[in-house]
């Protein structure tokens, strides 16, 4: 990825930024509410601190490729989908080229209007919601996303007129054995994904987003993470999931070039519908609940059996360390496999699945309790797959029927996304498709 | 505060925990899962790490009065509010005794019991679930409460032989103007506020204390928060709520200790039925539901308006700095106050409230989005007080029918606990009330 921030995006902003649009959906009644308060006026007005060198990090947001895709995992998550409500293209392009300028600032460390929180005309509303300032960019990625359902609705119709470019690839994930899907959790016309290493951050980005959307598209759904549990860098631990055990150890990893291009990106030609993705990906989202109640009261030889690795050190129990690989050979006590055959690691592994590999990029989550007194809670599932019918539909379809872990698990919500390559300054995200 | 964690609370635990009363709970069934795995049971089971000088604080347990109250505000909160399902008051007592030792360790950075997450018989559920093996204590405090209920149910009923022990002001917060009270996120028997600078090490910290209730005790409500929102310390910035202001700049801070004992801790001799809460305090929660969307789309005139500070520097409307003192006699265009009269800062100040304080410990909270496209979002908001009839009632009373704010605001979730001083090493949180 490259980018030249200095550049951009301020000088791109001005004057066509969507903020008089916000000012239009609030009609001129509120400049009569603007007042000569002396005392706030005259006041100096912080703007968003600029990130210096040698702080938290800040990723470029323009680029060959997406930010927050094989960018090293931020800590948390906030993640939306939207319903696009508007039924004209035009608006919905707009809508796409705001969200790109807003979110190539933000992601710089800078207020979501060329404003800022507080230094915009007195009697408007302010082009940034303000939880952010003084807070650096900490490391936040914006990554957008096409839901099936914007280009086909399920009734059959197309609203924008890009049914044409419908990648054959991109219909609604099935449903899969045990899954209890919540349709308001499911799908979307659009999605943004919010990393940062500050919640406030994420959830910041999210919701001014979302302010700007207002008119033209309103969240469907959202989803706050709070512990990443895979990672996408060698130079990360390996984080752990809430049922105690590392996550993500065999993951797809950016030092590994080869392996991204195979598995991840969308190579060109492939779909001549989906030229327009080529350098882009397919972002598969599974709310899973973890029944933790339960799991706690395993004992810990049946956990380890049902990962197939110990819990201490993420080791296979066929021995060695945590990158060692496993012997799906072994035979241990009675001649059984010393990873058991409904071991989660034995049917999720490569060798078994015709080598297939997907870029996770899961959080843990807990969104309260439940009415039975239980935490509602689990692992916000992402992966970035070349192609969901090759990467995603036959693992989950084999997991769901035969993992040991199912036992534990119930797929609460679920989604599939194209994410579009970069863009380049001056264009907005996805703009080939409306090409 | 003090404690000597070398000599707590690993003895202690030996033979008493209620470990036993986890597996009993499972029976002996589980003993027969065991299997004889090789390569799980030969490895190396790490510990939880223990602190080192230097790194994350590591607050003491025990102390004069409980930890969490007057520590610098940690970042992140999860918070629960328990029913005891037991009918028993020996089980009542065990589960305090069970949750002390837990809390005491977990707070110094080892596992919730005295096995820890891995080091346990391997036939046996893990006493600790180990999601934060390899994370520091992170400041993690926990801080317990008893609500009104606990001594006498609604029904009036007297369960555990408490009822005549209940302290006057330990009842029932009031229905106030505008309340739109959800019950499954209201009250509670008990309650644990867990803060730290890690959500993965606060999420661990209830979800094994939960565990540890089972049978005993099941969650009733619970509630993340990722951004404090007010400082306790005078070594912290102001932090900012959703509104985008900074919030908490009167707070009362550790650092006056006059103040302190005027404004949080319960006097001994004060009620002869709260002799026991003497050196504790009342804890008010109140889950405060923000219309972000509405408030967004208000000029930053209105808002300062409505709040009485600028946005960028929080400074009085009347001039000055963050911490200058407002003036509400100030006039300005139209021999209007410059402070408005409705102005949340005049009205919630301490000059115009009796000189009451309060030492606030809020967090924000993002818990998705509604069914109508909306953030899920506001403030949770915590204070500790002396006594809840001078120190919360009487403003909240003034602030529900008269802040200018209000019209942003719905309060969603209620409770009052009473939160007992400090445990000395040998004695669970909470000793005196059964004494």
């Amino acid at each position: 990825m490259q980018a030249d921030p200095a550049a951009e995006p301020v000088k791109r902003a001005r004057g066509r930024f969507s903020r008089r649009r916000v000012l239009g959906a609030t009609g001129a009644g509120v400049a009569g509410a603007a007042v000569g308060l002396a005392g706030g006026i005259g006041v100096a007005r912080a703007s968003v601190t600029t990130p210096t060198a040698g702080g938290p990090p800040v990723y470029p947001f323009y680029g060959e490729h997406q930010a927050g895709i094989t960018t090293p995992a931020q800590d948390r998550l906030h993640f939306a989908a939207f319903d696009v409500t508007t039924s004209s293209r035009t608006e919905l392009v707009s809508l796409l080229e705001d969200w790109t300028e807003a979110a190539a600032r933000m992601t710089q460390g800078q207020g979501a209007g060329e404003y800022g929180p507080t230094s915009g005309p007195y009697d408007a509303p302010p082009d940034d919601t303000g939880e952010a300032i003084g807070l650096p960019a900490s490391g936040l990625t914006i990554t957008f996303g096409f839901g099936p359902s914007l280009f086909r609705e399920a009734g059959g119709r197309d609203r924008f007129g890009l049914a044409a470019r419908q990648p054959a690839a991109l219909r609604r994930l099935p449903q899969f054995p045990g899954d209890n899907l919540d349709e308001s959790r499911s799908d979307g016309d659009l999605c943004i994904q919010a990393c940062a290493d500050d919640p406030q951050v994420a959830v910041h980005a999210i919701r001014n987003l979302a302010r700007i959307a207002f008119g033209r598209a309103a969240m469907r759904w959202s989803q706050l993470g709070f512990g990443r549990t895979s990672s996408t860098s060698t130079s990360q631990v390996t984080a752990r999931n809430l049922f105690g055990f590392k996550d993500g150890t065999m993951n797809l990893k950016a030092e590994d070039p080869t392996g991204v291009d195979a598995h991840v990106w969308v190579p060109g030609g492939a779909d001549p519908k989906a030229d327009w993705l080529a350098g882009g990906s397919y972002l598969v989202t599974r709310r899973i609940n973890m029944t933790i109640e339960t799991w706690d009261r395993q004992p810990l030889s049946e956990q380890e059996r049902v990962i197939g690795r110990t819990k201490a050190e993420g080791a296979p129990l066929s021995g060695g360390g945590e990158y060692t690989q496993p012997d799906f050979a072994m035979l241990g006590a009675g001649d059984q496999p010393i990873v058991a055959t409904d071991a989660h690691v034995r049917l999720a592994h490569p060798d078994n699945n015709g080598g297939v590999e997907l870029l996770r990029r899961g959080y843990n989550f807990v969104d309260g309790s439940t009415s039975l007194g239980r935490l509602d809670a689990g692992l916000f599932f992402m992966a970035y797959v070349t192609d969901p019918r090759t990467h995603y539909i036959p693992l989950q379809t084999k997991l769901s029927s035969k993992d040991g872990l199912s036992e534990y698990l119930q797929h609460t919500g679920s989604a599939l996304f194209a994410v579009p390559s970069g863009a380049k300054p001056g264009e907005h995200v996805g703009q080939a498709l409306f090409a």
